[in-house]
């Protein structure tokens, strides 16, 4: 198949354009490098050295196995889908893709809170990134597939069982399928709940073919691909901005540091490997939603809560832990079980977070532990200023 | 009080400038005249030729009777909210607004489906100006009373009825107050949504008090200050862009055109008279919601399907029908029943359309039959290129 991937420079994006082309797909890997300059913004890097987009395109270019490595390419072009979307649509236009993976969004809440700024920077960008994505599939392929990457965010902390995006509803003796109810707790998961919306009504006005993937979060450092090369790897960002709770308490334990807890640390999420995402990407892939049709999956693959994960942590590792106050405001005591079959159902076997996974990760983090810049593990964006 | 008005130059926050000025509270009425531009754009005026923002205020300052007159004013400045947030912030900051009624939203469904570009401009317009708001009440005016114009559409046509913003679900057994979901039927109406949610997000998270008016489809012409001299009059538009749908049969009854139905016409919607709009800002100004509550007001006095509605002015001036194809995509047949009874508690006593309404507002119609283009009558934007 022919596809675009949009935010192919990120930590999700790299690995799947590689891992894509290897299964045989063309690949048009796009990205703005946004990312890189947020990073730069607020002073964090990540703890391994990144080679450039075009560097990482080539090295994957002379080093892929010569039986995908020919016919099949990853092509890159830098591209900022949100300011530029008359070169968008030539791309669009010209690739003709089959389908277009959408990872290209400023991905991170407490990123959203720094200031007014980059809150409103933080909503412009997804938005219209996706809006300008709906219009140029309208224009030149109508039939081609959305995959657009939501987060399990979105749903918020709900009293009753989240379900994958709809809900069947009875009231006052009448029924309905609704749009699952979303409140989620910062302006970045607030953009990824527009752009759902925006992308249910291109479904049912215009006869668009989306799959929203409401994603847990991902954990681990390497795919199948990433170990061909250190030229291949992806980010992996331990600071309080950027990085995921996993990556924040190995880094903090490398470098001796109490594994810091936000509040009660009853906080619960769902969370799965970075090699799960690439085949939960690959199983949307393979099996479109229908034309008009706005899917939603769950892609998660078990549930944790943050005091779970430290604990499991320092159990191995033997770090302390210790509680700091909430930046953020969200219940640390609430239910949550949400529904996630739909992509076990199309074939996907989880590959659950053993201690073997968290002591590999753990060694490349401590072998790396001078690159840890300790300054930036501890949270200073609050929710309430 | 101290009221700010955004989008206090359009056809409501205009009479609303004066009402609530007349009632004794001094108003800051904020525009940034994008209204203006965006008539002009597409090539339409108001019936009546509309005097500058600064001559409105002007005349209402000169105008308005001695024992209201005086203390309390309405003082205009031209401010974009959306693209100016620097010189919004010292307004806000110098003000000290005990509320702020916030209308300044590109507000054409329409106009929001012309092109990818009008669609991007109408979201970020009113996406951003929103979120300029919530961030200069936090920082100025925390318990400042958000009052915010959304409107029916963003629930869309649902199987169920439609809960004053907040519907109480039992799901598998256990149970939860969650937002009413919404599937509105434009990018415009999607705007809105956007907004409600990061509203609600502003006032759980960060404690602000807000309440958010779905209104209805608002018809009529004239308040009781708009009649005190042609110099205050509010724009009345009849074009398929920016004209409501009585406003359209109005202009092509007078004009000898058959009343355009889009489609079956069996489309249901609530209406309210643009009298009842102002009392009911007026009820949500003077019973605010508490700190950190998102309150939602279904905003309309009584429904009509547009089939009614044709057959109602048919019957009374004795215009032809004539259903043409319709241009957006929406249910044509559809359940609707929307419960509205949270203004009437605090107050609202509704005035009905009577013929009498009607037939006023037709002889200003007729009267000025002259200035109407007969071009701007029929729609030319589909929802569906």
């Amino acid at each position: 198949m022919r596809v675009m991937i949009l935010g192919a420079d990120g930590y999700l994006g790299w690995p799947t354009s590689m891992y894509l082309n290897a299964q045989g797909h063309d690949i048009l890997a796009v990205d703005g490098l946004n990312k890189r300059l947020w990073e730069a913004e607020v002073g964090v890097q990540p703890l391994l050295p990144l080679p450039t987009f075009q560097e990482r395109v080539k090295t994957w270019y002379d080093i892929s196995p010569s039986d995908f490595g020919r016919a099949p390419k990853v092509v890159g072009k830098v591209c900022d889908v949100a300011t530029n979307p008359s070169y968008f649509d030539k791309l669009v236009k010209e690739f003709e893709p089959d389908a277009i993976i959408h990872y290209a969004e400023q991905p991170s809440a407490p990123y959203s809170h720094i200031s007014a700024r980059t809150c409103v920077d933080t909503q412009r960008n997804n938005v219209v990134s996706t809006l300008n994505l709906i219009f140029s599939v309208l224009r030149h392929v109508p039939d081609c597939h959305i995959i657009k990457l939501g987060t399990m965010g979105e749903y918020g902390t709900p009293n009753i069982d989240i379900e994958e995006g709809w809900l069947d509803v009875i009231h006052k003796g009448r029924e309905d399928r609704i749009l699952y109810p979303k409140r989620p707790g910062s302006w970045y998961h607030l953009s990824k709940v527009h752009d759902s919306h925006n992308l249910e009504f291109s479904c049912r006005a215009m006869g668009l073919r989306v799959t929203d993937l409401n994603q847990g979060v991902v954990y681990g450092m390497h795919t199948d691909e990433t170990w061909l090369s250190s030229g291949l790897c992806t980010s992996f960002h331990y600071d309080a901005i950027f990085g995921t709770v996993i990556n924040r308490f190995l880094a903090q334990a490398a470098v001796g540091m109490p594994l810091s807890v936000y509040g009660s640390g009853g906080q619960t999420r769902g969370f799965l490997n970075i090699t799960d995402t690439l085949k939960c990407v690959e199983l949307a892939l393979e099996n479109p939603s229908e034309s008009g049709e706005f899917r939603v999956f769950n892609q998660f693959t078990e549930q944790f809560s943050i005091r779970e994960l430290a604990e499991r942590i320092s159990g191995l590792i033997g770090a302390e832990i210790r509680s700091v106050p909430n930046p953020r405001v969200e219940q640390e005591d609430h239910y949550y079980s949400a529904v996630h079959t739909a992509l076990p159902d199309l074939g996907l076997l989880p590959t659950l977070l053993g201690d073997d996974t968290l002591e590999k990760m753990y060694a490349t983090v401590h072998k790396n532990r001078d690159r840890i810049d300790q300054s930036v593990l501890l949270p200073d964006v609050k929710w309430k200023q």
